[in-house]
């Protein structure tokens, strides 16, 4: 399998991270997002959308949508719940990731990090989303290990690209307590190394 | 079961549109977003996030976010391909559906139905992202009878709730034949009116 991927990424690290853990074999094929090299004609052969991460199976199918290729390369592991509504439970953070967290936190951070812009060029409407989605988890995880139960799953390794690198767009995560600590327990399961 | 949902919103209807195609037995109960009814007391208890569609099922447990939803309501059925690949290629769909379709196109429906603003007033940046996310549809389904192959799966159902209202947003179907081909069909199997 292939992985097309940007390592600053962290769409694209989940599916490094997933495959790590479940050690599935994969060809890294680093992908430069900043210099275009999703919009080349090869690439949009492999992704009409244009995004990474994209993988490529051994038979030349391919696959989008970093949660999506999670889950389709993690079914039948520990990383999804056997329990229906459990599994449901991850979705529904999954799902939510996409939706309210990731187009605040991820975007500021791209923004100063890539675009150069500083703390006080950000639009206060995706700083405020960003902070409620961080307060959202803290409420959670100030009483679960994990996102879903006492057990590492998908939920966690979708949530924890970005929230581990917020502080590089500008969140601050000293009041988010319950955030850190679960941040440090997921990096450990995974085995990466503290991003701050 | 309770239906807590507006029925206005697509991602409330994804989830009663699964339940009657399933004939899944459920108690609709209207909430009405405008009127702040996400945001009481007692709805907040049941999602932190104050979101609608949220179910309750009838041991109280509750569950969130609309493509969550129907993907656990629809576990087994003939609306999640049995193929593991299928399915990874229904919930890419269903991803992308939340980051790259909702975000522009219900959002414009939103503001131009529920906000009463004027198609010139509409954020040309979002304009621009939902005639996108339509053309790739379209590329897609000119060649597909719906969108995993041949079969009416959960990636027609979530896509097709702001599709089939995407001209009360602004957007004009009237360039997209194969989109208005695949509502017409998708509406039918759903037991749907059509919605123009």
């Amino acid at each position: 399998m292939k992985i097309f991927g940007d390592t600053n990424s962290g769409n694209c690290l989940k599916v490094k991270w997933v495959c790590d853990r479940l050690r599935l074999p994969y060809r890294w094929i680093d992908i430069d997002t900043m210099k275009g090299e999703t919009r080349t004609p090869e690439f949009l052969k492999l992704n009409g959308a244009g995004q990474v991460p994209t993988i490529e199976l051994d038979d030349g199918r391919t696959l989008a949508q970093s949660n999506a290729i999670i889950r389709y390369l993690a079914r039948g592991s520990e990383l999804i719940p056997a329990d229906a509504y459990a599994a449901a439970k991850m979705d529904e953070w999954l799902f939510w990731e996409q939706y309210s967290h990731e187009p605040y936190i991820a975007v500021c951070r791209f923004q100063m990090v890539y675009l150069k812009k500083g703390i006080s060029d950000l639009d206060p409407e995706k700083v405020k989303r960003g902070h409620a989605a961080l307060a959202r988890m803290e409420q959670h995880l100030a009483a679960s290990r994990f996102l879903v139960g006492n057990t590492l799953s998908l939920a966690d390794v979708s949530l924890l690209a970005y929230t581990r690198v917020a502080h590089e767009g500008g969140f601050d995560l000293a009041g988010y307590p319950s955030v850190r600590r679960w941040i440090g327990e997921a990096e450990g399961m995974l085995g990466l190394s503290p991003a701050r």
